[in-house]
């Protein structure tokens, strides 16, 4: 069988098993689809291209299409189907309702695929193709990531060496060594500082001293430094370590981290910028840490703009790909859903919505509930690309609401509690307050906003109506069941309708959540009470940070709650629709080249581990056939 | 200009500017000329694609062209031009004397990129384009290894750690859980450690406690573990580290370090191996360290041989590119010239050989000096191989020749003696006792020797006179004068002829230096005396690591010198050809996957670090055309 014509089968076989039963077309057929010419992508291999920023610009006088995102309740553990239902919703309008469609997803971080979680790429007959090229190095974005992020973090730790061990003038000289015709001179990069140091001086010799301490010597406090080193890699042995311990560094040792590469400010620089100049100014823009006086010392300072621009200028073109039913797929970026914004890049949004045209559709996803994922997606996304979406759709599941109805607890790798396989509408309904939050919050942003049912073969005909009646009477638009799991794009045409509908039917403008120039606290209020918080404490290390923050002229950035995905509350285990509790922010961090301060409500791992019996174990190549094995 | 037609200058311009100076034909050109097919390869944008194995199964019975290896004499600091040499050759017999042929090139580093050295590429008006994609990500082969090697170095801790935290049940109850039907099985990796074990049971719960000890437990000495994590990154501050100081860790700290990607094993095992079959086979057998009873532990023993062969499925495609005149080019692998054996992959140059075919040429590099980089591809490549070269071509500067013949000290940086830019013919007579061992030791192995005197403008005839007669006293085939540098293929031509001369007159079988059912030490001892050494010196730590290997089975592997390049002894500053020392063996390790042992001579630094003001300060993006600056 070959892509666009789907044979589904019952029972659903394994994820893994449908991708492989299905032969994805040639990408430059699914290119062709959208108009696009050979020079406005590179092929990588038969199923993946990158598409060329430059479309953009050839494009730029055509109308957007519609513009959906895609959210979901408060989850279980177990996940509530949003990328599946994202994938299904468009093999609907693609491949049923004659729809010109691009599906935009985050590419995921290659630890989890070897580690628990397995691939991210849908599920049943609603995934991306090929799964396995999907879930490993894609074309080599997040690996740019990882090598620019290390490149900075080298950069820090040998300047700080360096700056150890030579005085000012012989910093200056090896900064700026002799041409060929003996002279000393600034470079590009160099200016910058200067610039930043306001000293207009052109040649270094007429530095006075004091001007050349300011300009050679960063002088990075190391306790200051928030940059860490990265790895796509579920590595739990470098959550905490100590580098520089060899014995020519001088006992200058130090304790940092490593984070999973998907964590990187680089990748969430990637998901926002615009375009190559504002990437350009987004990287070298990147605080790393403070000098000793408190100035916030950035990637230009080091001298690495422009390197870690070179080394993301491929990264920075979105990553065309299928869905089994033919319809085109823009991959780009997966930065965190909490110390990032957790959704796909502009850049690709604004191609494909471009690439659609008037009439045509654009789904992206928003990561985690949409307390976190599409409230990130208005109040940071949109803000930076200057889009607004029509429609908002929240996947919600019968099981997830019944656990918010005071079901037991969903545990991942444990079977499910008879509750949530047996009718229960009671349950239902009174879980249903979750979504309605969800829907109110959503609704704020003056957007019509659609409840997919994504269902479950245990739900019932009289719990799904009851969650479409809570969905109407919280004020959605429409609610509508979905079957794409188990049917493609056919078991989403009912979502289809719905989303044309509410796009067609959209009127009011994009209305924030808060606007940019009030205070960090204001603004985190702000976000607080949509959690249905009472009020907000600070630790004594977030009162500093927003004070540092603040003088440092950073605080009209806009926030992004770092908090758990589980209870609109900071309480994981707090379901339904908590309200009257005091969020507690323990600490502030800022992304200054992204574009946000982050927040911490709870302590968030960024470098997961990896389990007695990962998932690894089963993974192999079929190398007769070259067929990677195992994948789930 | 596009490629193909190259029109020099002079003085020559900086090779950044040359590059950019030509647009490179479509790789797709380049591949027809090769009559490749497109399902013969992937293409990865315009200039670049990756040729698949199947070519081989394709081709397989056509006849091999003819394998050159370019060597050098032992070199100055500055490099002495043999990739230069190498791609100057190439652009002489494919654009002036109507050849097929391809240059197989090793992959380099991106670490040294942005640190000191600037690219790897050739130079002048003899380069691979484009320079920039050639010298960063390229096809992404470097960040799949530093992938699968740091997916390894993650589960050997975490595996540590489970071990020490689960009793045995627990352990084999959680490597092998139930499946749905509720019974417990083994996978395929664990039948691979069950055979190792002798055990020849097949369900899990017939194991009795002390083979599920054996089977789950595999007991790692972390003091034995000689697997480290990798970075493409020159970062100093990792040669020395601690992991594990997180809470979660419950203590378990550990010292180990970083190395440069391109050191990992996995970079020496895509280098040797032949298909994808072996590749799995050998990854799979790479040895971490040791159980606390003194047993090589692998990577299928950790469960991963099938995950790394997957995460470097793609890398095992050799990427092609072209030269500025339109020459094809496999670049493929890059392995350290010291601790691994600095040649570029097999399956590269076994693909190349066919697709010349007869009356063909594959032009190959070996890194450093002969008695290193030709050493090793003859007695390890070929060894894995079964190719025979029928043409070694050492690469000889009067520069060189000069500081062997006593010349004053050469450093990087800093400006040449005049010794070295006014005629010194005895100086140069005298240093070519240098050039006559590495002729002889090169000839020994059966192949023709031809010598390529890599001309600098402050050359003299008379001094070129004086290498030439020198090189054919020593039993060289020919000596030629090459300005490739200056005058790009042309500038080879002559060089070209005697190569073909040097191939159609090859009648010898390839002999190699040693057997392989020898002991290893006789094996260290018949590679020192072709140093010159009267004797070879082992310290306790060799000594201990020579009885292991032996022990453990691995003393037929052949034997990978770690030695400094810049003597044919121990000694760096022992210039000529020095004899009658003692080589010093300190220590003696194993890349058993790869499939040698590796003794050092002396300290091998595995991680470069930056320098005060790096090459990064330079390298920008031209924002408005793409285009990448500052490049050297």
């Amino acid at each position: 069988m070959t892509s666009r014509k789907l044979q589904v089968v019952s029972p659903v076989p394994a994820d893994i098993d449908i991708a492989n039963s299905v032969v994805p077309l040639h990408i430059s057929e699914i290119a062709k689809d959208l108009d696009l010419n050979p020079d406005h992508y590179d092929l990588y291999g038969k199923y993946k291209a990158k598409v060329l920023l430059s479309v953009f610009d050839d494009l730029k006088e055509r109308q957007d299409g519609y513009y959906v995102v895609v959210g979901g309740i408060t989850p279980t553990p177990l996940g509530e189907g949003k990328s599946t239902t994202t994938v299904g919703l468009c093999q609907a309008l693609g491949a049923f309702l004659d729809k010109k469609v691009v599906t935009t997803l985050r590419q995921p971080s290659q630890g989890p695929t070897f580690g628990i979680k397995g691939g991210a790429a849908g599920g049943g007959y609603s995934q991306v193709i090929p799964m396995d090229e999907f879930n490993l190095h894609l074309t080599g974005d997040i690996h740019a990531i990882t090598a620019a992020n290390n490149l900075l973090a080298a950069a820090i730790d040998t300047r700080i060496f360096h700056e150890n061990t030579q005085k000012d003038a012989a910093l200056l000289n090896r900064l700026c060594p002799p041409n060929k015709e003996g002279n000393r001179t600034f470079n590009d990069i160099m200016f910058r500082r200067l610039k930043k140091l306001n000293i207009t001086k052109t040649k270094p010799e007429d530095l006075t001293p004091e001007e050349v301490n300011k300009f050679a010597r960063l002088d990075i406090d190391p306790d200051s430094i928030t940059w860490r080193r990265v790895m796509d890699v579920n590595d739990r042995f470098l959550r905490k370590i100590t580098v520089g311990q060899g014995p020519d560094e001088k006992g200058m040792v130090r304790e940092t981290a490593f984070d999973i590469s998907v964590a990187s400010e680089i990748m969430a620089v990637l998901a926002l910028t615009t375009s190559l100049s504002d990437m350009r100014e987004r990287l070298g823009k990147m605080v790393i840490g403070n000098s000793k006086s408190g100035d916030p010392v950035t990637a230009d300072d080091l001298g690495l703009g422009g390197a870690l621009t070179v080394l993301m200028k491929d990264a920075i073109n979105p990553t065309l790909m299928q869905t089994l039913e033919g319809t085109p797929v823009l991959v780009h970026a997966g930065p965190f859903a909490n110390i990032a914004h957790g959704n796909s890049s502009i850049v690709a949004d604004k191609i494909a919505l471009k690439l659609v045209g008037p009439g045509g559709y654009v789904v992206t996803e928003a990561g985690f509930g949409s307390d976190i994922g599409t409230e990130k997606f208005m109040n940071i996304k949109c803000r930076y690309s200057g889009l607004k979406p029509q429609c908002a759709i929240i996947v919600a599941t019968i099981r997830a609401l019944k656990m918010h109805g005071g079901g037991p607890l969903v545990t991942a790798g444990k079977p499910l509690d008879r509750a949530y396989v047996t009718e229960n509408v009671g349950l239902v309904e009174a879980g249903c307050v979750n979504l309605a939050r969800h829907i109110e919050n959503t609704k704020a942003y003056g957007v019509n906003v659609v409840v997919a049912v994504n269902k479950f073969s245990t739900d019932t005909d009289a719990e799904i109506a009851a969650v479409k009646n809570a969905a109407l009477a919280a004020g959605a638009f429409d609610a509508v069941l979905c079957t794409h799991h188990a049917h493609g794009g056919k078991g989403a045409v009912d979502l289809g309708f719905a989303v044309q509908k509410a796009c067609e039917n959209a009127t009011q403008p994009l209305k924030f959540l808060y606007p940019l120039d009030i205070s960090i606290k204001e603004k985190i209020e702000a976000i607080a009470r949509s959690y249905g918080a009472s009020g907000v404490e600070y630790s004594d290390q977030a009162e500093k940070q927003i004070e540092m923050y603040t003088k440092q002229g950073f605080s009209g950035l806009p926030i992004c709650m770092a908090k758990t995905q589980y209870s609109f509350s900071d309480n994981a285990s707090a379901k339904g629709a908590p309200s009257g509790f005091v969020l507690p922010i323990r600490d502030v961090r800022g992304s200054i080249g992204a574009g946000f301060i982050y927040p911490l409500v709870g302590t968030m791992s960024t470098m997961p581990g990896l389990p007695t019996r990962p998932c690894f174990y089963d993974i192999d190549l079929d190398t007769e056939t070259g067929r990677v094995k195992g994948l789930s």
